[in-house]
């Protein structure tokens, strides 16, 4: 029998539950995080294999909480709905809400005894390209469209990562996005290619000149026409090679280059440029989001606002849309 | 003691030493290839490291042929001729033509009493943008530069490959040239990225299934703006998971991708697009060759002319601007 943890006020256990890690919020009936815990049992990392990997992770991480507060609804979102997940929760297309992706959640019976609720991702099919798809973005999302109604009405949010992801919003809604590989294609290519050869692993560079390796990938970028990419990622050998550049600066080119690639693609498909007048978000992890903003900046663009982990807000916002928790008083949900 | 291998007119040794493997060509005076031997022993997987490896490496292809043929020259391309390869014969800048490769060779006395003349490598250091540098298609270009004049003259040659060169020829020299990372880039995506996750290994695709799955990756690229390719390559993975494409086609729509970007920024690049009236040949392997020649179909442009391995007529050309042999009787060799 699991010893029970009871918090006064508990409402809603949150799961945002990735490929590398599980992350849970026991929260209010406001939305305010009483208590959070994190480990590394993500989909991909389970304790076992199959169901009972997902029973184990679970229970590891709320059991205290489930003991402790009988009654309170658990939601969850990310790749835990996915193919490979605990239980799929198709994607649902744009245009969506936080509404749609409650219309749409599909609900689990785990072995504790507990029902969790968990989100879809979304795919935007676009008329004349293949169809995107994202899933645990749509949850960060919803936690800033409730908070900011001048947001929701039109926004482009940008969510940097090992798959960055362009979303549009329109009238409270994700409109369209587009995938950037940009994180996965660095780390592969720093790992598994010929460019990683030249690249130093225990050099620590100046921060001033990686400043300024990275500046110029993304000015080369800036100045790159249809298909440079391949050509100009070799330069993060050539420049090694001709003694053009230090070798423990060729990671921070090659960054810059490939975030840059990212950010004229992704604000020119978004209409998100320069005068524009449309706010621009970036939502993420502050080291990474820093660069995006040095980049941008090269670019002329300053970005409207940068948020860390918007999640635990989104997952309780979606806990309200699926009706499993009331709104706080006074408080407009905007969706 | 070498058994010796005595051939009526031999004339010249020439290596193709490369990466992954060491090619022979025993040749007379006239370049006709004699006899030719290769094995695994490029200059990364050599019998034993450093110097003894290449020596042991020469004389295991060659021990034959250098006892039958004493002193006969011998002249090599290639890596080994890079930091990492016998002796580091350093790259010479553009405009470079068959008589600058010679005169900027290197000599290797070798342990069995025969020295190796090694061709350098070029390098290209555009005014606004990184340097750029290839070893070993320099050779295979010189072949073609001295049989065709008409080329010679001016042309743009693409050598599709690990890592593609596209290179500008006018008044029989080397101009200018672009590097495209297209192979290695394939196969880092395909092994080591989340991409590779949903292609089978096993099963054998339909031939014209895979042509129009490459058709659609050509056709994606040529639609491409700016920065696209680490968007577009992510479809990949979305046209397998919303089944739009068979798991077992998505390797070739990548290659269509990847082969039509760097078609889209080659063509741009080296002022050789459909109209121009410039000669583009396509040098280089069989198979992959015909995709090329597939995808430039697919942007309205049909290749002057596809040729095979022409290493060893360029280390014979090398050999003749050497001055190691005399060029054939009746012969003008254009460089």
């Amino acid at each position: 029998m699991e010893t029970g943890r009871k918090r006064d006020g508990a409402a809603l256990i949150a799961l945002d539950w990735g490929t590398s890690s599980l992350r849970g919020f026991l929260m209010d009936g406001a939305g305010t995080v009483l208590e959070q815990r994190a480990n590394a049992h993500g989909i991909q990392n389970l304790p076992q294999p199959g169901l009972p990997g997902f029973e184990q992770a679970f229970a590891g991480l709320c059991g205290e909480w489930l003991a402790g507060n009988p009654g309170v609804p658990v939601v969850a979102g990310g790749m835990v709905g996915s193919a490979q997940g605990w239980a799929e929760a198709p994607y649902v297309a744009c245009p969506a809400d936080t509404g749609t992706l409650a219309g749409h959640a599909i609900a689990v019976d785990s072995a504790a005894g507990v029902r969790i609720l968990i989100a879809p991702g979304v795919t935007y099919a676009p008329p004349d390209a293949p169809p995107d798809i994202l899933r645990g973005e749509e949850i960060q999302i919803a936690g800033v469209l409730a908070d900011r109604p001048d947001w929701a009405r039109e926004a482009c949010m940008v969510l940097p990562g090992t798959h960055s992801k362009w979303v549009q919003i329109e009238g409270g809604r994700m409109t369209r996005f587009a995938t950037y590989m940009t994180g996965e294609l660095f780390a592969v290519l720093t790992k598994h290619s010929i460019l990683g050869r030249l690249m130093p692993v225990d050099v620590e560079a100046d921060a001033d000149a990686r400043d300024t390796a990275f500046a110029d990938g993304v000015r080369a970028a800036q100045a790159s026409g249809p298909g440079d990419l391949t050509h100009q990622i070799f330069a993060a050998r050539t420049l090694g090679i001709t003694r053009r550049m230090a070798p423990e600066l060729l990671k921070d080119f090659l960054s810059g280059l490939l975030i840059g690639h990212e950010m004229v693609s992704g604000l020119t498909r978004m209409g998100a440029a320069l005068g524009s007048g449309r706010p621009l978000l970036l939502i993420g992890d502050g080291a990474l989001c820093r660069r995006y903003v040095q980049g941008l900046a090269l670019l002329g663009i300053e970005p409207t606002a940068r948020l860390e982990n918007t999640a635990p807000k989104g997952l309780f916002q979606f806990a309200i849309a699926a009706g499993l928790i009331a709104p706080p008083a006074g408080k407009d949900t905007h969706v």
